[in-house]
């Protein structure tokens, strides 16, 4: 029987394993996590309103059916497409007749990986409660801190990047700055908070049409939000940012939301990449020289649809992974492959409360019938009747009491103890009531 | 205005501080942590049923309209009872008219800390996600082990201690194994993991009465978890556990929740304690030579009532610590203080599906009855609507689907990486389907 190798569960992993549940085939889906992260909603994780259980779900839960598919968590380091094998980090390795890579995307910092440890981007649960961590920890630094030009920097959070994920935490933020801080602090005023959008191209939301970016950023301007376009980041340090019309903004918070490049498994395939290490596929989505080697999502660049690679949504994912799954049963079949098609179904973007943008097909919607379309699509697309629940709940609560319901600071908290460098921080004979 | 300092954000420092909060005095409560952890259902994070978030809150929000109360996240190093100060882990101080220690307890090794990196207690957030992460992650070792005696030991899962924690790890895991699991593997039965509860004691739950002793065992032994009393364990290591009588047992997973000791904290008062670390306290609960410092809950030893110190429980430090600040207040206005009397509102362990022991000084529950009062009880407990009403939702759902909400592997996955050591660990040329 064909064993086929499926390496990832994000969105486009699991519906290639979907489309091959009734075929006479092996396959063997590979991820690092155990979970399947619903993206979109990431950014709510990181910004407190949603724990990380909301928004994920076992893989093997999710495939527990598919009594074809066998889940593997292990971490595939390199492919050798010659040999046909994907080698694995613990040592393992996997051969197989045909394979589909959907190893998605990282943050890429154009070079300047070392922006990362001041930047941190958002694409893991992992990643997602750092960035709550070092927010919550912001103001509790903020709240002790006695020197108020220290303080003022712990209060400015700095996003840079103005597409979705830069436009969704900044909106949250500054409803959190405003809202759901306000009253549990003794020495900050925690609306007088400064959040940030940084985008270094003309507009924020650069890929929706002009009148629903007018409309985002009015509406992020009317939650407090400052919106910089045409601004571009030049320095990333633990202090702040430094922008090339030489403003320095000092954040004690700053996160990365500016770019994306293919996950490193890519570039071992050994064939050719765009610049952000996407592989350039082939019509029919498998790669150059081996045609039972298909590439899918944000890992692929398919330049047969306008040049220009697809948007890294989910659904580009799945689209692709179910073509290109589809296309290894006619190779198993002997049929020819077919090319692929992207079906634009819309672009949607949350901008805070009462407010989204949606480019779809048939409409443009903003403000509250964003919104609303917004909440149903995202609540429609999780996976699990659990997560559904769980997550409309958490909704509603944030909505009508303004209260998050994952605002804890777990693990190791450097910033407290970092907070013991700068003198005055914190000490003094009592508090200040 | 006189300036009380609160250390811990537990159930006895919430107590305190809301005791205080009509007052004319200034509180400062000081926590480690951002958020109060609702102990007594650590155990279902640990077993991915809850998320983190669903049984905490910050400490902030609980106290956020106690405008005479100022919380500090801030880790208190040490105490100078002479300069009526507290020293923070941050280089700062506070300094304090009067003093209430809640600061609680941690898991204790009997003097072996060793084991502690193989056998990791059950105290706070961060160690219930560690736990989760052991549990999952020993199933997806056992899914790719090949060796036959590896995989027997890495579906062994082995608890030491018999008090409630152990009980209700024991009686969840169980549970897990039998029914949440089921089907999602495709190499092992996940039914056939063995769940051993380790007791060196005559009993488990020896605190509680025989019959409802006999009626958890009972209730365990019918979930299928192997119940060894009178079995002392002698060795830890990170394959297993060594016991008196000479029997080893090979285990992947060992959760340790055999004992406590004051946090480290108690000992820098200066005063004698007994031999887990706690202060013996006066009959007013203050410490000898200082009527102006308190001691509550299990930084406390209070042998006034029979001898023994009161049970580590919510009830303790809550009683203790309101009484404690009763106490300050008397002090404030210039009257004697009056002695501490612990009232016993009772005992609970949950077991397992439908069961729990319930003692309490009007009747003896177990069985569905003892479940059903557990349930309620807990839930009342539980600080804030929003996680009231998401822990009930997140119980019928385990209750009705066998399924858990939280089953997220995160942070390093040391387990898949450790596996590389073992000779055939995954590798191999094709799954064996």
């Amino acid at each position: 029987m064909p064993h086929i190798v499926i390496i990832g569960g994000g969105f486009g992993g699991l519906s290639a394993a979907k489309r091959l549940r009734r075929e006479d085939v092996q396959v063997t889906l590979v991820d690092r996590k155990n979970h399947h992260v619903f993206q979109p909603l990431l950014y709510q994780v990181a910004t407190a309103t949603l724990s990380p259980g909301d928004i994920a779900a076992p893989i093997r839960w999710i495939l527990r059916r598919v009594r074809n598919v066998r889940v593997l968590m292990a971490e595939a380091r390199r492919i050798d497409v010659n040999a046909r094998r994907v080698e694995l980090a613990d040592g393992g390795a996997l051969d197989y007749d045909y394979l589909i890579v959907a190893s998605g995307s990282r943050h890429a910092y154009f070079g300047h990986g070392e922006w990362e440890a001041d930047a941190p981007g958002l694409k893991t649960l992992e990643d997602a409660i750092a960035i709550r961590r070092r927010i919550l920890v912001a103001f509790e630094r903020a709240e002790r801190e006695t020197d108020a030009a220290r303080q003022r920097a712990l209060l400015t959070f700095a996003l840079v990047g103005g597409g979705p994920t830069g436009v969704e935490l900044a909106g949250t933020l500054a409803e959190i700055a405003r809202q759901t801080l306000r009253d549990e602090f003794r020495s900050i005023d925690t609306s007088r908070a400064r959040v940030v959008l940084i985008e270094g191209g003309p507009s924020i939301l650069a890929t929706f049409p002009e009148p629903l970016r007018l409309a985002a950023k009015r509406s992020l301007e009317k939650l407090g939000v400052e919106v910089r376009e045409h601004t571009v980041v030049t320095a990333v340090d633990a202090h702040g940012v430094t922008c090339a019309n030489g403003e320095r903004l000092d954040a004690g918070t700053v996160v990365w939301a500016a770019g994306v490049a293919a996950s490193p498994l890519a570039s071992t395939l050994g064939v050719p990449t765009d610049r952000a290490g996407r592989v350039i596929v082939e019509p029919d989505l498998s790669i150059p020289g081996h045609p039972e080697v298909f590439v899918v999502g944000d890992a692929a660049a398919f330049l047969h649809q306008g040049g220009t690679p697809l948007p890294g949504v989910a659904q580009t994912a799945m689209q692709g992974a179910t073509h290109a799954a589809g296309n290894v049963m006619r190779l198993i079949r002997k049929q020819p492959t077919v090319p692929f098609v992207y079906k634009n179904i819309g672009n949607m973007a949350i901008v805070g409360r009462n407010s989204a943008v949606a480019d779809l097909p048939w409409a443009r919607l903003s403000g509250l019938i964003g919104w609303l379309s917004w909440l149903f699509l995202h609540i429609v697309m999780l996976i699990g009747f659990r997560n559904r629940v769980v997550v409309l709940f958490e909704w509603a609560m944030a909505y009508v009491t303004f209260q998050r319901g994952a605002r804890l600071i777990t693990g190791e908290t450097e910033g407290l103890r970092a907070q013991a460098s700068g003198p005055g921080a914190g000490s003094g004979p009592r508090p200040d009531h």
